[in-house]
């Protein structure tokens, strides 16, 4: 049986893809060695968003957090395999690997546990995700050192009631994993440090929320180490040590755990794409607007192409690359993709930052209202933090919005969409805003800007 | 002096208009005879959404939950006086009367401290509000019956603490003032009776919501009279007896207090409305799209013209009537218009519920996701509720969203941006919707209706 496309990689980008073309008549298998549901649902957003709630949200109880945490994750993955069922997707438990996408009909062969299975597909998509950047140094392999994008897994770390706890961390990186896990682990009431690769925080944020978050991580006391460079680790007594270097200066940390989570890098070996003919560069797999690589018929998206390594872009690069497969064009707007971050309070943006305007040379106007003039906010006395604007002052539309306040994941919605549909800020500031609402803030953003243009 | 404009009225549609209106450089004055802010701030939204917060958020502590609520009122309040004074508004306290708008310049005296003003304005617009409808009764006027528009004020129901501490209550109406108070006071531990007028709960809510809603009343134990008529009422050492009949049966509740919540009615008396020539009806005052009465250069906004009676509405109604003021033109969209219900889970929705849709004959779409496939939802561990969202088969735009669940209020504000703006559900699926977010059910709904269109 020749597929009609084959998927390399269960995680949301490749059981998107899968549930779509489905949804086109595709006969389509897709292939995971792991678990279905890949970084983001197993160990990235879905269980630190179970242990966010719980911990900083006060939704749940910290000793039940790494069991609610598992049932969170283990009804979702059975979500998605249903998905797959429903969808009539073989799913293919083993490592797949490209043999051959010279011809129209594409080659793959994945070892099971049955032994070898070649698949033939008329497309194939890879999808096989990011890792975290491998940092070698003496003692790197130590046990005690996780990488950021395992780290949930561990649950010493997660679980008070467990016997071998894990009281002082260190985190090094500066980028939204460690930021998240920094938040959680200290306000789990463990002694964090934050180990940062330059002087900077949530390096592609506006400045003003950088500025906010680097105020709110000092009052929350979480020491900062900036310019730091790990030398070695050593570890005794089932402690760590690491050695290191900032500014000149010599240090020493203790710790029990060391989290590296300075940076994410596409996975772009063990499966063939090196003698594939596919181009790639160590910043990801080469694509078009339409996630297609230079091999006709072979598609990549998420996190192994590169960019932003949000699970929702890969969702929608998903959505384009089987629109493409259908015939159709669907073009993520690349000013409208939204992103979260899961701090305390709650960080989300969408399009272009103050910086990025003024780098662009537009002429713009910034709103900006602060959630302590809020009804909702105060009334649930979660008020600190503000809403930001960016319009272009000629055609009044919305060039960029900052949220850094109660709910601000769920209130970005509304700016994406601006922002994506290209609408003013008149428009969407005369749309009515139900009250008492958090999203008056944004409305009287909005307003503030009107004065001014 | 001669105004441009007089206020009568210092609630969300009075002090939202003076501010609007000194922005065009009118010259403004505020009558208000109690407290600026209105029955919202002072008695309503602002109060309620503080005590919800602590109850069925757990954001606060219930033993600080009254002076929190004072505290975040007094602070809003004094916002609102900052934003006249910033606004050169004048704010004057005191019982207006229009005394005669049949000339160009319009007349009002006002009663205040100091002994009788006179006000001559250009313009006058009026925004005073509704209140509880009186329900007449033997024993309508003894201690412990309180309006559905006082209650939050009514220290014993609010303050655990209190000596004279009310633990039984029954409700009258089943509206969103009567669910809202039934829902936190049970939430409080208390005794909570809702007596109805018919066998409906928030009548004007989409069919599944009220579905959904009667069976948590159920669940939480909240025992309801259908079909229920006062007869009188008693009191005896300091509590109450309800007798009543329903459905031809007689009944005696006994409680604390009685709550009268069933509906609000325009204020029509005690203003000079009856003689002014202005016309109404017991509806409320009669007013075109722009917010303008049967006299020219007379305006009215908010609860005071009926409809739906909402501080937003309220808001923009005020923005229609400036704009008209300054000569130009901004209409409401009467199928845009979102409203929020604090139960637990919140309830929000805009545009069209299942009925009306069928009514007035269209056809359309249903897509139903529940949160309990939502991530996000998940990790909170509040996955209870649904979003449902109609829209038209042939055109594809959106005619109403009908949320119950987490974050409801907050997730409103994308939906009515795209029912305001005639959005096809294509648009706004195919914008990027973040991850994990409770927005993705929404979004997730819109895939939905894309399968069958």
């Amino acid at each position: 049986m020749i597929y009609d496309l084959v998927i390399l990689g269960g995680g949301p980008g490749g059981y998107r893809a899968a549930e779509l073309a489905s949804r086109e008549g595709f006969k389509t298998a897709l292939v995971e060695k792991d678990r279905l549901g890949g970084t983001c649902l197993n160990r990235g957003c879905i269980p630190t968003k179970s242990y966010y709630s719980d911990v900083v949200g006060k939704l749940g109880s910290l000793d039940a957090m790494w069991e609610k945490k598992e049932k969170v994750v283990d009804k979702l993955r059975k979500g998605v395999s249903t998905l797959m069922n429903r969808s009539s997707v073989d799913v293919i438990e083993g490592e797949g690997r490209i043999t051959d996408v010279s011809q129209d009909v594409k080659r793959l062969s994945v070892t099971t546990e049955k032994g070898e299975v070649v698949l033939e597909s008329k497309r194939l998509l890879i999808a096989v995700g990011a890792m975290s950047r491998p940092l070698s140094f003496p003692g790197s392999d130590l046990e005690g050192i996780v990488g950021g994008d395992w780290a949930v897994t561990d649950r010493a770390l997660w679980d008070p009631s467990f016997e071998d706890g894990a009281e002082s961390v260190a985190v090094v990186g500066a980028g939204v994993i460690a930021v998240e896990l920094a938040c959680i682990l200290k306000e789990m009431g463990k002694e964090v440090t934050l180990l940062k690769h330059s002087d900077q925080i949530l390096r592609r944020s506006d400045g003003e929320i950088k500025k906010k978050v680097n105020q709110l991580v000092k009052k929350r006391k979480i020491p900062t180490v900036d310019f730091f460079r790990i030398e070695k680790v050593a570890r005794e007594d089932g402690r760590l040590t690491v050695f290191g270097e900032a500014q000149g200066e010599s240090m020493e940390i203790g710790c029990d755990r060391l989290i590296l989570a300075a940076s994410m890098v596409p996975i772009l070996k063990g499966y063939g794409l090196e003698e594939s003919g596919i181009a790639f560069s160590d910043k990801g797999i080469t694509v078009d607007e339409f996630m297609e690589t230079s091999v006709p018929g072979v598609y990549a998206v998420g996190d192994c192409t590169g960019g932003a390594m949000l699970a929702h872009l890969a969702e929608y690069q998903a959505l384009s690359a089987v629109e493409h497969m259908a015939g159709r064009e669907y073009r993520i707007n690349p000013d409208a993709i939204p992103s979260c971050i899961f701090f305390d309070p709650e960080i989300a943006s969408v399009g272009l930052t103050e910086e990025e305007a003024m780098e662009r040379g537009l002429e713009f106007v910034v709103g900006r209202v602060f959630f302590v003039a809020n009804g909702m906010a105060l009334a649930m006395d979660r008020s600190d933090g503000f809403v930001k604007v960016l319009a272009d002052r000629e055609s009044g539309r919305m060039l960029g919005v900052h949220i850094i306040g109660p709910e601000a994941a769920t209130l970005i919605s509304e700016a994406a969409l601006a922002v994506d549909r290209g609408l003013t800020v008149k428009e969407v500031a005369y749309t009515v805003h139900p009250h008492p609402t958090l999203s008056e803030c944004f409305k009287d953003a909005l307003f503030r800007i009107l004065e001014e243009i």
